[in-house]
């Protein structure tokens, strides 16, 4: 199956799973607003990861349906959350439930999109251990947040965040951050799949290292595209506008660059407003560098380790499908 | 025991716990943040009740201890929430977390609150009721606070608030607001001790009828406070000072004042800045109305409902008090 069938697939299983359960105990007037980011779009190659890895792992999609519904739930309760946090305005080509209905509004919205991701874990296979795996899950993605948001050089007012914001990177840091902020939901995904299929230990540690590499290779793609990725629909050089230290493409380059240069890149990314023509000197600065080839060299190097874990799985089409998910995030544009 | 006594005991009870699952997976880093609402302090009445509810019961004090600090927990998740939403600066006479560490550690901290109460009750007796329990009486709570904020007359920018204000409030809807952002965790937290102290479903709907009852009148005692009240340290006229329509004293004194003077009122409530002369001018209008004496009258009849429904369990120390813990509600001073 390609990759965009499986994609469409899991959009038609989980989409009237998630609408369901959100419409669970809520106020007909607040409906419009807790639906609304879910018929905004996405990929859903989460929970997609959840439905193949379940099916990798003996299961059935029946199994996996639930546990990868809540899986994009609990990733649309970050993203909710997080446009908060950034105020962002718009997201997969609309605006944000913030932007549309307000901060209050999202916020709730937010709040009650965390107790649908409970009551799906309840009517899971496996409640228990499903609900483990989201509690750990999203305390890390809390956490990978709050990395994310202290890497950041300038742009915040608030006084607690510019007084503890980290002055410095190391790709050790960076690989903690990533791994909260993006590579564990990923991991879980394909969790909640070998749980919903009571799979041996074997099995979902298989898909367990799976998961989380290619959500490391994930990031990595994505911290390009939000340096370089003007083709994508992204604003070209959204990361540095952002004043985001924790960027591979900025660790990377930090890494080579030489005292001079690595303080006239912090200096831009410390500065109040980044205009465009410090933009364009930064980005020509670490397109000088080997940033760019060492992150495509880590993103592949991940996604190979990823399909080598597949190979403890028995040889079925849903094995094939992950190892072809695998590929498909480092052949995205960049 | 007196009733200071009993919220002692609870503190001293539940404050351990919630600082130890609150440690679970953080940060050191955050730590400070997530454990500061902890220190602020706080009655505990709301765990008092788990407590008593479960001894009343049959149960132990062990038996309610986890479920006790996840109600606690549920009522601090909320209030760190409701202070992101409503700009609070101060609350049990010390900045508000929003106010110390911004809004988006604030936020974080909350989310992550979240995560430690489905932990609580993961290992609470009965967890799979506890959690239904918590997931139902957390979507109450947010739909009572958005309720709350779309009586409001004024003062938020956001657009989709101004267009769906309510302009009017009637008894009826009143007593559906209050039941949800108050009574309902209140009485989830009576149900919690029965739930743990594997009650009878005869025993757990008496205790489940009292804290529905005492937190009626809970919340209209707070409501003539947040008018009143300047006598416990509150700002006199705060309600009118937030532009809340959702108030019992402007409620039954909108019943009984003439239509020039209600608009006078309702005028008052949605201008842009409630001046100190327009306050008095209010402040004077609603003392002239029936509305207070009509409250305390309310408030002492679920007082008396509430007792009367603990009349079928056993006669105990733990029912006595709950029973004190009652007309504590109704003496508080106003």
């Amino acid at each position: 199956m390609s990759v965009i069938k499986i994609l469409n697939q899991a959009t038609r299983i989980v989409d009237p799973i998630m609408l369901k359960y959100l419409k669970k105990g809520a106020a007909r007037e607040f409906l419009p607003i807790l639906t609304y980011p879910i018929k905004a779009g996405g990929k859903r190659v989460r929970p997609a990861l959840t439905i193949l890895s379940c099916q990798a792992c003996g299961g059935t999609v029946k199994d996996a349906k639930l546990p990868a519904a809540m899986i994009e739930l609990i990733h649309n309760y970050s993203l909710i959350m997080d446009d908060i946090i950034d105020h962002g305005e718009v997201r997969r080509g609309v605006p944000t439930v913030r932007a549309k209905y307000g901060d209050t509004m999202a916020l709730l919205a937010g709040m009650f999109y965390r107790e649908a991701i409970s009551q799906i874990a309840q009517d899971s296979p496996n409640p228990e251990e499903m609900h483990e795996l989201l509690i750990n899950t999203i305390k890390q993605t809390i956490e990978g947040e709050r990395m994310d948001i202290l890497f950041e050089q300038s742009g915040r007012t608030e006084q607690y965040l510019m007084e503890h914001r980290y002055e410095s990177i190391r790709p050790h840091l960076y690989f903690e951050l990533i791994r909260r902020k993006t590579a564990e939901l990923i991991r879980a995904a394909c969790v909640a799949g070998a749980v919903s299929a009571n799979a041996s230990n074997h099995y979902l540690n298989a898909v367990s290292r799976y998961g989380k590499n290619i959500g490391l290779a994930f990031q990595l793609i994505d911290d390009l595209l939000d340096i370089f990725g003007e083709k994508t629909g992204k604003q070209k050089g959204k990361d540095i506008i952002e004043h985001k230290l924790g960027n591979a493409v900025i660790v990377y380059a930090l890494q080579e660059l030489s005292a001079l240069k690595q303080e006239n890149l912090l200096q831009t990314l410390r500065s109040k407003e980044v205009d465009q023509y410090a933009l364009e000197e930064v980005l020509h600065l670490l397109e000088s560098t080997k940033a760019k080839s060492k992150i495509l060299e880590l993103a592949r190097l991940y996604v190979s380790r990823a399909k080598r874990s597949l190979e403890v799985l028995p040889k079925t089409e849903a094995r094939e499908n992950l190892s072809d998910l695998a590929d498909f995030i480092v052949t995205r544009p960049y």
